[in-house]
């Protein structure tokens, strides 16, 4: 298992981790067959969406923020309810194929880590 | 493949099922590598979520019905498309690292059988 | 890795791929384990929910369209900022459980790509 440390630089903020996933795959010596990425926090997660156009991510984080907002009925006493459906929304993992060694993407695709609670000094888990 | 037998208590009702799984893994025989949780119902899903204040499961839960109501503009004879919706936003299965035989967890994550159209008699599949 | 191609046939369509990715295991010699069906679009995503009945998945796309609208605050000039949303809401892997060659899925499963900017010309990767 690899661990990627990262570093927030929001509340919210969506960081690209494709080239450090794909690094790690490489010293994992993964050749053939899939990885899993693992997020071991609850107010952050992962997805695999747009790598190109950077409004995509600020699109994605304001509407995810509209439809649960930071404010609301919530009773958990750190106030950061929100944070915690988010990842769930997003969810904890995804599974990637490798072929010859690297990750087997769609042309637009890159790997995010979903920061929801931040800034914070956070961790992405990688193993087979 | 091992099999869990879970018995839910609300219509939503969010059972953590962390220390049941951690005993298949062991059952399984899994040393190095990771397993799937699987959920074979289409208004049940599964999370990772936080462990600890079970006020966040319920601002989770109170959070998804105020998402996707009840009622609402649905067809579908049963009257449970709520529930459907939830099962998909919240996805039918995790993967989860394992090394040395114990479930690869962050501090405050557990993993939560998320029933949407309870009360019933449900399962979890986990596999390799 | 097996390629499955698909048409879509509107802005959002739901298809069922069950049989397509059952074949698929078969072609790739899974017989005990576990497999992966990866989505390398980021505009379109996979989902596990109802096969029986149609109205399931007339009102999963009609309630997403409410929780994610087609119009809104958005930047990405591509104008198609909620169908990457509802693509990462969705999901862009499912993960299945194989015994004997067949799919462990429960009685009312189905495996459905979920396009969310079509009609275009998509694929499936299924991989171990």
């Amino acid at each position: 298992m690899k661990v990627l440390s990262i570093s927030t630089g929001g509340r919210t903020d969506f960081i690209n981790i494709t080239a450090r996933v794909q690094a790690a795959a490489r010293e994992l010596g993964v050749g053939e067959g899939s990885l899993t990425v693992f997020i071991p926090h609850t107010t952050a997660g992962i997805t695999i969406n747009e790598n190109a156009d950077p409004d995509v991510v600020r699109d994605l984080t304001t509407a995810l923020e509209r439809l649960v907002p930071w404010r609301g009925d919530y009773r958990h006493g750190e106030g950061n309810s929100a944070a915690h459906l988010k990842a769930s929304l997003m969810g904890s993992s995804v599974r990637v194929l490798v072929s010859a060694g690297r990750l087997q993407l769609g042309t637009w695709q890159g790997l995010f880590f979903c920061e929801f609670d931040g800034p914070r000094q956070r961790e992405a888990w990688i193993g087979v």
